[in-house]
């Protein structure tokens, strides 16, 4: 059963969550302000984008929330959840990418988000890190802090919910992941199986059950979800004030805007929340607002062996254990 | 029927085509030339990459030629060719997309290839231009040189391989055309129909029936192929000649890098040779070296009013009759 002021209590937390986190940005970058647009959908709902653009730490950032109401989910959502198939659904969610402007300082995603479709409903998000250069004091604090976060609610998902942000922000078409992780969570309906991938049908690279957990409420589910959001600027914000000072050069910002560019195929081939939202006739400056503000592809490039860019392609975006 | 000898005879035509394409090229820019990669497919097949990476015209340019064997073809295919599957299929083909310097040449592309698996077998392919400026005698010239082409061999074919190619090249979620368009057709196996959008099943923004045409020998298509493909070099070296002249500077520039993203947006959510190719296990360094060497994304821009960038958007990307 889940309450009956569930929605308003959800889009409730996850407004307040995009203020908060564009009140901590503002803050640490000490020059940007967010621009704010407010949009309708025209099938149904709306949203409030935020973007701030040339601050002095963010060379982009945007703070997206929405909620929309539609007829029926998209057939890739459909047939992961079969039984919201004929339903009117509804769908709240909050989601930030930080493209920083110094190669050293990471960029990083976070998103939230809850659905119902008729007889179902769930919860799904998660925070991921994706450095230029590695270090590995910030990806095992963002992940000391996001296990604590887990740890308080469930022993069990923090052993799951990592692997399956490896598995979820992986490019199969580089072999690559797209950083250092940090958690993903999807379909979390309060059922007592929890998988690695979420449902069984889904084609992860590795997606074996972690086995039976005691069933979860959706008022614990809602617990777990904003305490995790919670952990966003306690993560962030001390790895932006560790690397913010140090020196770069044209050699660093080549290889930002070269890496911005599986940023940019992640996004567009195989990130959940884009798709959903190009299909479902969302807003898409708002959807798009995720791509950095200068790229560059090369072809058939490869950094130098024995080089800090090579290091973060050898070592730091494979999985390890972090925390 | 087709020829015993079918598959040789295209693959050798794709490979003098990709040779004579890089030798226009090589001459029209006067300074770049290209490298090659030769490569192989594990799974069965490969291909020669040829790039070129800042010459005097050509900020990148990259011609493709592939020759590929698998086990079955990819769901997105086998939907729109039942009968393919369960077959192992073969695919050859030559694309090519050329990123001038100059914001005033246009960026083009084109692509012919050749599939058969199992009882079926069909061309595709096509051409279309993408200027960042418009200028209708180049757009017209373009379209002249594929309508001339198109009627040497059926007077239904440019009335029909024209809208295809303004719906292919047609970025949904913008609502925009990608440029002013060419020439495009797909699953063209000789049947005596011939359809918008190919078959009946597709999702075209316009989808109608042309109507009954006499049925086309495997020999007439492959003629039609070799003589659209032949126009390439007629169409666009006048363009360049015409445009690489024209001074520019950091607006020109600011928007060539601001619309090559748009470019980017279709490749990765649309183009059915990127996803055939990631989908297939290609070579990704051949397959993404479609992609510009220097991309921007600026959050919700529109050109000012009565300016040259607002009149390509609001003219020159709309379904235009050119020829």
């Amino acid at each position: 059963m889940i309450p009956a002021d569930a929605r308003s209590r959800v889009s409730q937390f996850m407004q307040q969550f995009q203020d908060q986190i564009c009140a901590g940005l503002e803050q640490l970058d000490g020059g940007g302000k967010f621009r704010e647009d407010s949009w309708e959908r025209p099938e149904g709902g709306g949203g409030r984008s935020r973007v701030m653009t040339e601050g002095k730490v963010l060379e982009r950032g945007g703070v997206n929330f929405s909620e929309v109401f539609g007829r029926e989910l998209p057939p890739s959502i459909v047939s992961q959840r079969p039984e919201a198939k004929g339903y009117e659904f509804y769908a709240t969610g909050t989601s930030m990418v930080l493209h920083p402007r110094n190669p050293y300082v990471p960029t990083v995603h976070l998103n939230y988000r809850y659905f119902e479709a008729g007889p179902v409903w769930w919860f799904g998000g998660g925070l991921d890190l994706t450095p230029y250069y590695g270090f590995k004091e910030d990806a095992q604090h963002l992940h000391q802090q996001l296990k604590d976060a887990c740890d308080r609610h469930n022993p069990h998902y923090y052993a799951v919910f990592k692997p399956w942000c490896d598995e979820y922000f992986f490019l199969k078409h580089r072999q690559e992941m797209r950083g250092v992780g940090g958690v993903f969570f999807d379909y979390q309906d309060g059922r007592g199986k929890l998988y690695r991938g979420g449902l069984e049908q889904e084609a992860f690279r590795v997606s074996e059950a972690i086995g039976e957990i005691p069933e979860r409420s959706w008022e614990e589910l809602f617990a777990f979800v904003q305490d995790c959001a919670g952990t966003f600027l306690p993560s962030y914000v001390p790895i932006v004030e560790r690397r913010q000072g140090m020196a770069w050069g044209d050699r660093e910002r080549q290889w930002q805007l070269y890496r911005r560019g599986r940023y940019v195929e992640f996004n567009l081939v195989y990130d959940r929340g884009t798709i959903f939202g190009l299909q479902t006739n969302g807003r898409t400056e708002s959807i798009l607002m995720s791509l950095p503000p200068l790229v560059r592809w090369e072809y058939d490039y490869h950094p130098e062996p024995n080089t800090p860019e090579a290091e973060l392609v050898e070592f730091f975006i494979k999985p390890q254990t972090w925390a």
